[in-house]
Parts: C-alpha cells; structure tokens; sequence
C-alpha cells in the first residue's frame, strides 16, 4: 500500500500515512489534536480539516455543511490520502485556550497548599550531620544514617535501595559524615525510601508532578517540593480524545482493538509529557529533577494511565481492577521524569467515583469539617460526594457531555470566543451574549448552554419540557431540518456562515443532563434522609464550574435551591488535592482515609435514580415546591 | 602485549591470557579453582599446576620441593605464559569431597526443618476459589482477590505487581475466579508481594534455595517449597579464594582493585550459580522455578555477595554498611533463579558475627531454650554466641586457618585424604592415623592436627608451651630447616615425596588459634560473671566440627572442660538456618529477634581477651584448675 507524507499546520507535524489510514487517525500519531467526539465515526462533524495541499479520497460526505464545503473542510476521519498533503486543523480544534481547567480561581483552599500540616514532601532533601562511629557504639552505617533520618525527619520504617547500600560507607567517609539523603515516600505506605545520597550540603532544588488525569482535559502542576509553591501550570486535551469523547467509549476501544490499552496508554502519557516539557522549558529545569508525581484520575483514567485493563468498569457491577494501586516507578510506564520516581495515583472508591474525586474532597477540605456539604464535580461525568467529618455518600451519573460543550453542534468547551454569558430579552428576544477572552463567538460552551435556556424558558420561548412554544413569529426562531433552532448569532456575524443556534433537541439534551445531575443530589440526599436545605455548602470544582451562573443554573433545575451564598467555586480540586498530597503526608493520609469513607451509591442499582430523574426532566422540577425561589 | 590460550586440565576449560597474567588470576578468570590460601602472592605454596604442553616464565621459584619441581610442578601465581599452554590442576586442589561442609551429620535439629510453627514459606502457591462480584457488593478485583488471600494464607499486608495488576480483570474472569496465586515475602516484612496469578489449579513445583556462604566453602540447599523437603544439597569452595584466603585479604583486595568488588561479586556468584546448576541438573528442573533465596553469609561475604562497599569492616571500629539489608530481586545481583525472586540475606549483628551465625543460633534452638549453650562456628574465624531465651552474647576472634588446614605445609581441608584421626604411641612414638573416606593420606585436616598436638603433648614429645622436647633420638623428629618437625607418614608412603610432617612453628600456630577461641569463650563468661561448669550445652557448628575428637580439644585447651555429653554437633547450622527460614514465617521473624537480641562483644576493644589469651597459650591452660579432668 502506498505511503504519504502528511504534514499538519500550524504546528508543522509531519507523519507518513498509508493509503487507507483516515486523516484522523495520522493526526493521532503525529501527536496533533483534532477534536472529535465520536472518536473517529463520522458521527458528530467535528474533526473538521482543510486540505491545502495533495488530493485525499472521502469516504462519505459527514454532516458538513454546504459553504464548510466550499471552504475546503473535510472530516479528518472521513478522509484518506490520495497523495502527499498539508493540512490546516482550525484553530478553534486546537487547546487555544484553558483557562477553567487549569487553577482558573476558587477560593476554597487558597495559599500554600499547606492546609493539612507542616512540609513532608513525597519527596526531600534533607541534611544530616552524623556522629562518626567509635569503638564499641557498634552501629552499621546504615543504621546510623536511619537513626539520623528518622530524627531529622519524623519517617517510619527506611528502606534503602541496593544501589545507595553500595556506596554507602566511602560516601559518608568521603563526606566527612555530612550528607544530603532524599527520601521518597509514597501513599499508602508508612515508610520511605532513601533513594540517594550524596555528599555535603545539597542546594539542587528538586520538583514533584501533580496530574489531574480528566477525561477530556489533563492539567499539571509542577511544584517546588522544598518552598511548597506552584511553579508551573499548564493543561491540554487528552489526546486519547481520538479514541472517542467519553471514558465508556476509551474502555471499549481499549478492549477491542489490538494494541487498544496500550495505544491509550500512550496517548496520555504523551499528554502528561508534553506538559512537562513544557513546564520544565518554561522552568528551565531538567526532567529528572522531578522526583515524585501524584495523578489523580478517574478509576478508567487511572487505568489506561497505568496500562490496567479496564474492561469490567463499564460492564455490570462495574468492577474496576483496583481502586488503591500501589505506586509504580516512573520508569516502567514512561512517564518522562525521574526514571526512579515513584508514581502515585490518588485512590479511588468505585469504578465511577475516582482518585480526581477523593483528590477534590481533600482539597475542599469537607472531609474534616462539621458543615455539611455537598461537593460537585461536573464535566463528562457527573460526580457528587455528600457529607462531611462524619459520614460521605458519593455517587455518579452520565450528565452527557453537554456541559463540556459537547454532543452539541454549535457546542465548544470553555475556549476562547465560546459564548459563556447570555440574555435573552421577553418580547423582542434580542439577545445579548459574552465569549470567553471577548474575542468574536465561535459557539457556546456549557455555562453558556444552561443560561440560554433558563432564559428562553423566562422569556416563553420554550415551556417547561423543553418545547418552543412562543407564539408570536420571529426570525430568531427558525427551522433546522430536524425541528426547530434559536438563532443566538446571526449567519452576518463574522466568520460564523451558519450563525450560532439552539435546537429544541440540543434544549431536550441539556435537560437530560440537568436532571441526571439533579436526580444524582436527591438520590443520595433521600438515602441519608436529609432535605436539600440541609446542605451548608455547595461546593462546585471542575472545568465547568468556573463560569456558571448558579442563579440560573438553579432556575432550570440543575442545582438546589437553597441560599446563594452557600456555593462555592474551587477551581480544579483534583489537581490541587494532588498537590498537596505531593507536598503534605497528613494529605496523603487523609486521601486514603477519605476513600475508604466513601460510601458509594450505585445509582444504576437505584429505582429512586430513575423516579428522580423522570421528575427532574422538567423546567425547574415536576415538583416545584423544590425550587421555592424560582418563580 | 600477546595473548596465549591456556587450557586447565582436567576440567579442560580454556581462557586467553595475557604475557603478563598469571596463571593463577587466568585459572580464575576461567572459573578453574586453584587452591592458594595466600592469594596469589607466591606464599603458601598451594597453587602448584603441571605444565603439559607450551613455556611458561616463572617469576620467583616460590617454596617447591626439588623433587616437585622434576615432577613438573610450578606455581601458578608465579608461572606467565610465553606459548600456548596445557596446564594441569592437580587433584588435591580440587573440591573432591566435602562431606563436612554439606549436612554431615548434627542431630540438634533433626527432621523436616519444621520444628518453628506450620509452613509457610517465602514464597508458595494458593489455590483461591472466589465469589464472583455481584451488583452491590462494591469490591473491586484486587480488595476481593486480596481479602481471600488473607483468609486463606493468614498473611499481612499485600503488595500486588504492576504486571499482576494489569491482566488482573481477565485473568480472574477467564478462569471463572478460580486462580493460583503466588505470594513471595521476604525476611524483615510483614508484607507479601502478588507475584503471580495464574487461572486454575498449578501443579508446577517450586523451589527455594537456602546458601550458606562461607569464606572458604559455599554450601547450597534446593528445598521443595511446597513439602518442605530438601531435594539437593551442593557445597563448592568459594571461588573468591583466588583474592585470598580470609575475610581480610579479601576485603583489602576489593579496597584496593579497581573493579576488586566487582570480581569478588562475580566469583562467589559463579559460585553459587555453579551449585543451582548442579542442583537443578540432578533434580531436571528449570532455574526460574526456583522462586526465592535465603542466604546466610558473615558480614564481609554478605556484602560482597550484594556488592556492597565492605573496607570499614576490616577497619576500627569496624563498621559494616548495614547489618539488616532489604531483600533484593535476583536479577539485580545476578543469582541464576527466577529474576523476579527475592534474595533475602539473614541479618547479622556486628562486622564479624554476621547472618551466618545468627542463621545457625536459629537453627540450634539455643535462643528458645531454657539451658544455658554455647554455640561454636570455628572456621578461620571463630564465633561463639553464649545464652538462652533471655539474653545471647557473641564474640568473634581470628582463629587463623590451622583449623581449615590452611597455614600448614601439609594442612588439607577435610577433604578425601586428609588425616582426621590420629594416635602417637608414647615412647615408640609409632603413629596410628585414618583418613577421611579411607583413601591413602595427602595432608592433615584441622581435626587431626588437634589430635596429633593431644597426643604429641601426651606422648612427652612436645611441652605445655608447644616446644618439642622429647628426650631420645627417633627419626620421627627430624630437622626442618627453620625447626623441628614430627613426621606422621614417612616419605616411603605412596605419593608423598616429602611425607606429612608437622613443625614446632606449625603446633605453636595451632596453639595460638585454640587460645584465641577459648579466651573468646572465657571472655563471654566473664562478662556475664558465669564460670564454665554453667554452661549447660555446647553446639558445635561447622566445617571443622564434623570430626573433631571432643576429648582431645578439650585435652589441648581449645574446648572448656566440662562433661563431654553436654557437646553436640549440629553440622552446617548456617545453611539449616537458611532453609528454616525458607519455609516458616516464624523462623524468619525469629531471625530478626536474634540478630536484634544478640551483645555483640568486641574482644579487640576488651583488655580481658588479650589476659585470657596469653593465659590459655599453654597445653591445656596456664590455670590448670580450669581443666580438672586434663592429666
Ligand atoms: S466526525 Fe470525525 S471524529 Fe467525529
Ligand atoms: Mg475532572
Ligand atoms: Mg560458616
């Protein structure tokens, strides 16, 4: 079969492809990002590329429309190279902007990270002076060594690598009994390695590695393990995107294609690499002085991390592999810092409640407070842990990936130009509408979703199920084929052909979701016999959270309605969670404490799921002595 | 510089040499043994080789005998090869039997090695039948998988592999939850590593391997892990003795080489691989069946075992790099089992009582047991550990090789050929003597040199000071150049050119070994204010041990004089110790308890080991009320 070289701009990646091979999946391997939902089906039109150079055969024509056409787009999974070629991936496929899921505000654990405890890094450097040894004190040098360790830095048990054991006696001679040992630690481990040891004073600074592994974004923190601070941030889509949108869809592909887990494997690890490269050439620092890393991810994510098979999450009683795994050296997956360090991945609860989760209660710092709060992380997945010092109930629903933006047409995460703020005038339906960074609309993401339709249900466009009802004529709304659209922008707006729209379906859609989310939050308040006004706090972690408006987002349901000023924002709690397990072993043990508190609730298991949910499928609620304050 | 190929007869291995290599360090090189108890340094004598085809530079005549020289016979640490060259190893510098270092007898701790609690050994195999997950249960497959562990195996904390992790779900689903998992722990761990699991019922044997490293002879256990039967026991002497004889030259020759520590890593692995070979040869069983390793060594040789640093030993106040050293996969050092298996070493207590001792005090019972013991490892050092249940003392002292046969012109380790058993009539002085497997005498082993200075001091030859003093003329004692010497076998015996003769020197060098261990002993009693009558039991452990005429050690002064009944000999305790440990939890729990309980007593820092020393350089003693049944 014929081979050709296919070159992606504007990065400029360049791969050889063979005749049969989609643009889509080349892409995968050269390393660049194309977005696309439907992992590569032809199904959800958003893979969409521009030929510049060469001749590509299409296979079937996609859902594009006819002036995309015109401009030279073509599905990237639809199309196969006829002959050499250059292609453009638009920019608004590619990570222009992520502000919500990198630290993105919250002001729940704000500062140091040092909440929980004094400094004891995963990882550290610490100085000892010893006493050299004298006839008749009759200690090993290894014990000596332990003895100072132990006193210096409060650790258990020691064990020392073959290779330090080697050299120990002529270093510490050498030294003059004056060295630096680092000590490694892990969680879920009361004891610690001595991982080197060199002479004198050691004034190298040395870094850890916190991951949130999401399912569509994967943010990274890169941390000075001895000042504690944050040096570095910087996210990316997942590139196993390419293997479809959702955790369900990556589980399917991993079990039934050849080389499928470890091709999952890889495209995340590529993803954590190439943050820290470039948190590492941002930092000026070499890799291997990152000593430790801590991942938190979902029990799939941290699967497919691991090269773990996750084929039982998605299948009844969805039973992962394990959700406490011991840490692993970076080295034997191929992540690309210290060839030694150990990895350590959060520990997780169920197959849909994860080390992100119990990452995020630490950090929320509900776990150990008398309020009792309800903890809210949604994005693809929507997953709620209820509860606080005393007792946590945890449970997960499919919101659908609405909220990201996705499954929608005109629907964009939370990117630069996506549509986050809206009104809708009653009675002229003039819309006003604000974009991420104010730069021209691209479409809309989630935030932005949920305040359209609150105000098309104030201003009478759509009743409580979701219908158009308004009765008057108006060219805002108009028919889209498959039913009926709110145009938000006009086609006359820059570089928008189609305009930007709503449909009755996309309406329906989102109702779906707000009220799997809502029914998620009476389920397990029903189970612990509570009312929703019971709830102190609400806190609100994740990508979408950072922009939503909870006013709105209590007008249509998704949330409870209870005071305001009970909600909170914490930006990303998993990553933080992390961070501060890498840099506080309190940290580390509250994370293992916390996720063998959870108790988890198996909605799918739970008929008072599916009867919450029927009933939440309305504008706010069937039953509106719920929402009190929505009028 | 040229290269010549040297071949070693009868073995017939070949190497390429250098001009200016020995053939000595080529004969090692090779993995040929040439005995030499100086290291190569034209002292002793021993590494006499036949040259049968090619030339050779000799470098200094060394001490050759004129008749030996006619014969053909150079040294090999003197002997550069100028040609290609033949070259024979005499047979007597050949391990040709070595009876007394493999079991040999002992009784103390007969049987199946069981006598500490059930088995439960390093590492075994359980047959798990497991409850399939059902909706609700909440287990992940890891929880469930190790909850049955726990039940059934009764272990602590478990360890699962990545590996194991990552086939965990199929493995378990495709063998309908019924699996063989193999659990490896290690000494000094309260925890159990998942090594493997495999679907269904296995039936495959597995194996441990027990070693005793010795300086001189290394003696290997391959134990059913399963029966808890020894299937094979091998002994070699440890090739290291091409650096030397001792612990001491040993350790000056790793200080002082570049790559030192590393040859001496390699030779007593050869070694030790040598006899797993043999072993798994008789047995036709694969190498990596043998699935975990206990190996009992003195300090030094445990360190070079592992490659660590061992110069401080040897220093004041002599101080090893560890005592206690983790347990190290296989394949990091080079053991040929399975890579994955763990080599444990046993813990030592000080620089010169390490886990051999400690090995064999556990295999002696002594530390369990209400009577007052004495525990006796003489080989060219001696270890005595003195106590019971509640508290144990150890000493070393440097016995010198007289007991090994080394240091002696005609000294022999106890191997065939060598006189063990020997009778002077007083006034013929006509000599009675036996060998070891009957065959015509080559030498003198270390028990018979006791039993010639008993007799020769009994037959009035020599004085109480070792001085030879017999009154009449006899050719029996004939000049030797630098002394007098007392012929045992006459030149006219088949063989011996030179005969077997013993020198004033040589029994004043065995007088000073037997006070360096009995002022050990009486510094041990002193220091716990007991008088010799006290002691309750003594455990003979060793090589020497299997021969010795208990009388007649205690008629020189080397053992202290109580009844002979309370004497037992316990064979190689060390390598007993090792297997015990193999198989019983309790065993290796029990080892740690020892090491840590043991008072180590540093005779070089005690100015009552030099009193009693000079004190006990006489035939029995100086103070004669210590050995009231000595005539
Ligand atoms: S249409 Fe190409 S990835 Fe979805
Ligand atoms: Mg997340
Ligand atoms: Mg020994």
């Amino acid at each position: 079969m014929p081979e050709f070289s296919v070159r992606f701009l504007p990065e400029g990646k360049q791969v050889m492809a063979a005749e049969g091979e989609s643009l889509f999946r080349a892409a995968a391997r050269a390393g660049v990002l194309i977005d696309g939902s439907c992992g590569g089906q032809g199904a959800c039109s958003r893979c969409k590329v521009i030929i510049k150079e060469g001749k590509v055969r299409l296979a079937a024509s996609g859902n594009l429309k006819d002036d995309e056409k015109r401009r030279g787009y073509v599905l990237a999974c639809r199309s196969f190279p006829e002959s050499d070629l250059v292609v453009e991936v638009p920019v608004t496929g590619l990570p222009a902007g992520l502000r919500t899921v990198l630290e993105g505000g919250g002001d729940v654990c704000g500062g140091g990270q040092g909440g929980l405890g004094s400094l004891s890094p995963l990882y550290r450097k610490v100085f000892l002076s010893l006493k050299e040894p004298a006839p008749g004190d009759g200690e090993d040098d290894l014990a000596r060594l332990s003895r100072a360790i132990r006193k210096e830095a409060g650790v258990g048990e020691l064990r020392p690598g073959l290779d330090v054991l080697r050299g120990l006696p002529k270093t510490l001679r050498d030294a003059g009994w004056k060295v630096t040992v680092s000590l490694a630690e892990g969680i879920g481990c009361g004891c610690a390695e001595i991982a080197e040891i060199e002479p004198g004073r050691v004034g190298r600074k040395y870094f850890g590695l916190a991951v949130d592994i999401g399912t569509t974004t994967v943010v990274a923190h890169l941390v000075d393990l001895e000042s504690g601070r944050t040096e570095s941030m910087k996210g990316a889509y997942n590139r196993q995107s390419v293997y479809g949108e959702d955790v369900i869809s990556r589980i399917i592909y991993a079990g039934e294609h050849k080389d499928g887990l470890e091709g999952l494997q890889k495209a995340v690890l590529d993803t954590v690499n190439g943050l820290i490269r470039e948190m590492t050439e941002e930092l000026n620092i070499k890799r291997v002085d990152i000593k430790a890393a801590v991942c938190a991810g979902n029990t799939a994510m941290t699967h497919l991390f691991l090269g773990i098979d996750p084929t039982y999450i998605r299948l009844e009683p969805y039973t992962p592999a394990a959700n406490k795994i011991p840490a692993v050296r970076a080295g034997s997956i191929g992540l690309d810092i210290h060839p030694q360090a150990w990895v350590n991945c959060v520990p997780g609860v169920a197959g849909f409640v994860g080390g992100d989760i119990v990452a995020g209660v630490l950090a929320s710092e509900m776990a150990f407070s008398e309020k009792m709060t309800l903890f809210i992380d949604v994005g693809t997945n929507g997953e709620m842990v209820l509860g606080g010092g005393e007792w946590l109930v945890a449970c997960a629903c499919s919101a659908g990936p609405a909220f990201e933006g996705g499954g929608i047409r005109h629907g964009l995460r939370a990117v630069s130009g996506a549509i986050e703020h809206v009104e809708v005038a009653p009675g002229s339906l003039a819309v006003k509408y604000s974009t991420v960074d104010g730069v021209p609309p691209l479409g809309i993401c989630g935030s932005g979703l949920i305040e359209v339709v609150a105000q098309l249900y104030k201003a009478g466009v759509i009743d409580r199920g979701g219908n158009f009802v308004f009765p008057g004529r108006t060219p805002r709304i108009r028919d889209a084929g498959e039913g009926r659209e709110f145009v938000l922008v006009w086609p006359e707006e820059p570089a928008l052909p189609g305009g930007i729209a709503v449909s009755e379906a996309e309406i329906k859609n989102l109702l779906r979701s707000k009220a799997a989310v809502y029914a998620g939050i009476r389920s397990m308040l029903k189970k612990v016999g509570l009312p929703a006004g019971a709830i102190e706090r609400v806190i609100i972690a994740g990508g979408f959270g950072g922009y939503i408006n909870i006013r709105e987002a209590v007008n249509i349901g998704l949330l409870p309605d209870i005071p305001l000023d009970r909600y909170t924002y914490i930006g990303n709690a998993s990553v933080k969670g992390a961070a501060m397990a890498l840099l506080s072993r309190q940290a580390r043990q509250a994370l293992e404490e916390i996720a063998g508190r959870v108790t988890y609730l198996d909605l799918s298991a739970d008929n008072t799921f599916m009867d919450e949910f029927v009933a939440a499928l309305f504008i706010p609620h069937t039953d509106l002595s719920l929402f009190p304050t929505v009028t």
